[in-house]
């Protein structure tokens, strides 16, 4: 069973494709189109790994995301070197999904879906209108293929009620104004790799996802406690250019003093605050890291910020959880940002947690580095959110022909 | 120097008179005024704890704060139990101001003070507009008479930066607008009389005012290392009827579906939320936990929400801190109801803090109730803002005389 799955940004369209009939669930196949909607968008296919075909690069007009994933399909159905027949070849498209009123879980994209969607628009600006417009571009262009989302915050759906809420009225909570969580799809393969890596399925995890967005979640045997985002993506821990957590009774004061409308601001939120703002310059960690070592104050700032927040949302699950057994860093951040685990794990010796500082230096991959006296364990894991979604996806085909 | 402190509500006014001048800093008297602004208001003395004044009680119209000042210095100063002889031996009024923009520490109000609190109105609107009111009342009516502000923010100035800030852009923390912290009054009490009674200055002490209104600061060798509340009162912690943390992007999307304006749903956030919203029914403790007790379910998740709240700040505050010394537990709620602290103390045993049960349910006044092996000493300390206030007051004239 082929599927591809979809990453959709504004102006981009990412893709894997998994051979998931195979138990060793292979990836056949990727590539990224960028720039979608202008006349130089770019296709890049890399060389598959076994060399079975070569790298390709092309810049072109593409007009929609259905476009974009018509030159996929091209390539991938490419006579020589080709991972599938034709389109019938593939099961079904599977989205990592963000957001909903009313759904969450795993849904046959339709009219209901896309519908819920939207009503999350404004919860969910960066995301949900975007995936929305995709979505219906490809589903008129492909009616025979499935389309299927995997809502980023199914994973968190049985946190207790009370950690859910809000203090709001029951009627602003029969709305749908809750706490959510989301990376769901990242959180759930390392509860699940993790496991592996260990051999124990009853562990107490804290994920740290750390990239272009960044959330913590508590988990334990599996299954989801705490999640540091609430009603949306915009918050918890600051983002690149998204800000996280922050007071609402600021925005009538900012109003007053700024001129602007409440959308305005929020869209200042949503799209030029996080990292960026406070560094003053780039949102991506990398740049950060390099100017606060060079002594550039914004940056300190910026990058002190981002680690005191995780740090917080530590200890609160660790008080959530009970303990803790291991701490996984993932994320573009958390895999391969030594300064930012460092900076979680310095100062835990009241806990009695200690990383080892040549192991974190060295750590790539899956790999730990924990001294060996430490209470907790610490690993980098990287994450795989493509492989949960194709895994999803196959599931929902599964039970729906079981049906 | 007898310094009366001012606690102003909207329609109440109560007061606490201290004599400075004296090393034990006595109580001299204490009173109440309700319902002002109404032809109902009352008048309420309590007898001197000494027996040497009757307690007082009427009910008569009173028009405004003034007013109700001057009938208590009228009692203040009665011939034969009075503590004053006339307005004039009174150094100061002191008061507990919360917010005010570009202003903090301890200020003689003046118009500059009021105006830097009328710009906050709109961050602190069940505090600001009342006091700014009353203040002005008193203002005309004694113009003699210095007032003092001590604003709640002072204790936490020296929070580091990087946990003052929200990850916003450098314009909008030109405004004022950060994380501030309140219930500085009773929090730098907290952490100078724990001191005091453990003989230690360089503890670290988790701060919890559980209350009407409730908030938890770290504290290490007497300063504030972080604090619950942010750029307003509404935030951290839910409150009995305002709603705590809240994700400013449901705003959008609760105008979309409600109709109502910002302005209104922020209302609804500062004044019909919080504990009471979630309980459907009453916001005040006590209430709560009997309604909880008898398996009501509004109340029931209130009470888990509440205290799974505390829950989240001690660990991150621990990891803050580095560990703790001791936990204190003030205000109404912290110091009488032993099924909250039970619920916060309760589970920690990953990091060595045990209760003792029975000493949680005896502890009265200041009391500790850890077991004897637990790590972190766990207190109750009847908190005592007025005096913080008084004393705060009194530096502020004596400075101002020395200088």
């Amino acid at each position: 069973m082929k599927i591809l799955v979809a990453n959709l940004g504004s102006t981009s369209f990412k893709y894997r494709v998994y051979d998931l009939g195979d138990p060793s669930e292979p990836l056949l196949a990727r590539g990224a189109v960028e720039r979608i909607g202008s006349e130089i968008a770019t296709v890049r296919i890399p060389a598959a790994a076994d060399g079975s075909a070569p790298a390709w690069e092309e810049t072109r007009p593409i007009k929609d995301h259905a476009e974009a994933l018509a030159i996929c399909l091209n390539h991938l159905s490419h006579p020589d070197h080709g991972v599938i027949e034709s389109e019938a070849d593939l099961a079904a498209i599977g989205f990592k999904a963000v957001h909903a009123r009313g759904i969450s879980g795993v849904q046959r994209i339709d009219h209901t879906v896309l519908e819920a969607m939207e009503a999350f628009n404004a919860v969910a600006p960066a995301h949900n209108p975007p995936y929305v417009r995709a979505m219906r571009d490809l589903a008129a262009r492909f009616p025979s293929l499935p389309l299927v989302a995997a809502f980023e915050t199914d994973f968190h759906r049985d946190i207790p009620e009370f950690r859910q809420v809000y203090a709001i009225p029951s009627d602003f909570r029969a709305l749908g104004v809750r706490r959510y969580g989301f990376h769901g799809a990242s959180h759930r393969y390392i509860a699940g790799r993790i496991a592996q890596l260990l051999g124990r399925t009853d562990l107490k995890v804290i994920s740290c996802h750390l990239g272009g967005s960044s959330s913590v979640c508590a988990i334990e045997a599996g299954q989801s406690r705490a999640a540091s985002m609430g009603m949306s993506p915009q918050s918890g821990l600051p983002q690149n250019n998204r800000v996280g957590d922050f007071d609402p009774f600021a925005l009538p004061y900012l109003i007053q003093e700024t001129g602007k409308t409440l959308d305005e601001i929020l869209q200042i939120l949503a799209s030029r605050s996080g990292l960026a703002a406070l560094s003053e310059g780039s949102g991506d960690l990398r740049d950060i890291e390099a100017d606060a070592a060079r002594g550039v104050l914004g940056a300190r700032l910026a990058l002190d910020h981002y680690i005191d927040g995780i740090r917080q949302l530590l200890g609160s699950y660790f008080v959530i959880l009970g303990g803790a057994d291991v701490i996984v860093f993932t994320g573009g951040i958390g895999e391969n940002s030594q300064v930012v685990r460092a900076g979680v794990c310095g100062g835990l010796d009241w806990f009695g947690i200690q990383a080892d500082e040549q192991r974190n230096r060295e750590a790539r991959g899956e790999a730990s580095f924990h001294a060996a006296n430490s209470r907790v364990q610490l690993w980098t894991v990287p994450t795989n959110e493509e492989l949960v979604v194709a895994r999803q996806t196959r599931d929902l085909l599964i039970q729906a022909t079981s049906c």
